[in-house]
């Protein structure tokens, strides 16, 4: 078994071990049913990974990965009622199949237990790790909010959009990487690196996930295209576009794009027609590609053991060639 | 000044001194208003207290006190969007002046600030005061599904009601005066004492809480009496009736709280005549004293200093007798 797999087993099997059926059952139950669902645990990968390139001691990086994978679906619950997202993950959300209430304080449960599983690592790392923990909880929220605030607005620039995506996806994934080195006793210098290299990381990933949206594979993903031009959403492609469209390009995004009652299909086409004149996927893939360097360049930086490195790059490259 | 004026001005002072004015403005500003609503603030003063009488340095208290002012009124955020609470200190609630969502996402944000708070101490308090607090937030959030299971359940025992408002409720105190101690380095025998002090005097809290909605004095508390009656609130008062009456008043009691179209006014003498007839406020009256005399000899027993042990009496006092 590759280092990959197992540290994937490790991270399954210590989720397993947890016991989320408790009392009150209303209260529990949707606990257990979101952290039993399986997903990629990209996040806590990312902390024993960290961890293991500083040759530490994975027993210190166990509960804190934990701890991330179960802030991380504490915050898709909250958002899932936010945004009315009815499925996550091909099943029902928690807020559509239970309500809102309960999605509510099951949450707010699960954010309480993520500190439990944040602090049960050797007490001298506490103080760091909850610095980390709770700067990028807060990060998170601001960046969720910002989304919202974006969609009551016609236009915003690249640089609101691009701070968006770094407090709503990419702080987590470099406080992923960051407390992996900690609990490694990494120096300072590193345990920035790889927090750069999380932050340029996941600001690839989002870019990725916004190109995937309108040039994946349809059947790969389970996904339809164009969800994100459905339903309006001012990805980084869409902001593009109207950075480089003429005046006519322009008016038509902005009439497609303020109407929500249009035939979909039609939609989808005349808008992804105007992104193919504007070569809108050469621009983004240009702009995420140059992310994904610089997130390697911190990587690279972090003066980590470079065959253990190597690993961390490969799984990063994984990410990132999702689309190809 | 007395210490009991000194340490709510420390209290009020620290809060003032805290910028909830960031951006986004849309997450913060929500924070800012209820933060700075005032209130008791009788959780921190617990804190600054129970650290005063085993002569810590209130230095060490300051922000934990702070944690717990600021988790508490998460909370409430939270919990009036899940009891649609229109008001809240002569106030429209978070929920009901901006929106669910602004609700959900700033209260998330003031969890995590709680945690921020909570480990600006000595570093070496850190995990103990995390176990306790992280404790203590999951058994709330507990306490507010037992008590949103029973809105649906016909009867519920007395036990489980007292387990409820215990969870709901009385931890939280319970957890102030811990901390507090724990700030304090006191030994773990007067640790746990202090906590089973917050404990009774919690549910002693809780009780009268129920009396005064029956028969508190109406122009000195702003509420008009009889709140839970109206909205069909199991209370200890309620149930402790059910178990008393005999079958026509409990047929009686019944059809009351199954019905919530009858005339508020009506109902309220009809529910109270029975009480009457059953001498639930003596019936309840006498529980109250006994958690209360419970939670005094608690304290006694933590050993502390007797002269400043005195101060914490006194304060348990006045918020016991807020109704005579």
């Amino acid at each position: 078994m590759d280092r990959i797999a197992e540290f994937q087993h490790i991270i399954n099997k210590l989720l397993k071990e947890q016991n989320f059926k408790r009392s009150p059952e209303a209260l529990y139950a949707p606990i257990d049913y979101v952290m039993s669902q399986g997903g990629k645990r990209l996040r806590p990968m990312l902390t024993l990974l960290a961890c293991d390139i500083f040759d530490g001691n994975i027993q210190n990086a166990l509960y804190p990965a934990l701890a991330i994978e179960v802030f991380h679906n504490f915050t898709l619950v909250h958002d899932d009622i936010m945004d009315k997202a009815p499925m996550r993950r091909g099943l029902e959300t928690v807020y559509k199949k239970w309500n809102s209430d309960i999605a509510i304080l099951s949450g707010d449960t699960m954010f309480a237990m993520a500190y439990q599983f944040a602090v049960k690592t050797d007490p001298a790392l506490i103080p760091d790790i909850l610095d980390v923990f709770s700067k990028t909880a807060i990060e998170v929220c601001e960046g969720q909010q910002l989304d919202m605030d974006f969609e009551q607005l016609e236009l915003v620039t690249i640089e609101n959009y691009l701070r968006m995506i770094t407090l709503k996806t990419a702080v987590l994934l470099g406080a992923s990487l960051k407390i992996g080195a900690l609990t490694a006793y990494a120096d300072k210098k590193a345990v920035e690196e790889m927090y750069e290299f999380g932050i340029n990381l996941g600001i690839a990933f989002q870019l990725q996930d916004d190109l995937l949206d309108v040039y994946g594979q349809e059947d790969k993903f389970g996904k339809k295209n164009g969800g994100d031009i459905v339903s309006n959403k001012k990805t980084y492609l869409y902001l593009k576009a109207r950075e480089l469209a003429n005046e006519q390009q322009n008016a038509t995004l902005k009439e497609l794009y303020a109407n929500s009652s249009s035939d979909a299909e039609v939609k989808i086409k005349k808008v992804t027609d105007i992104f193919n004149e504007l070569n809108i996927k050469e621009e983004v893939s240009k702009v995420m590609s140059d992310y994904y360097a610089k997130s390697l360049h911190h990587l690279e930086k972090s003066s980590a053991d470079p065959v253990k490195l190597s690993l961390l790059k490969s799984f990063a490259n994984q990410l990132y060639t999702r689309s190809h």
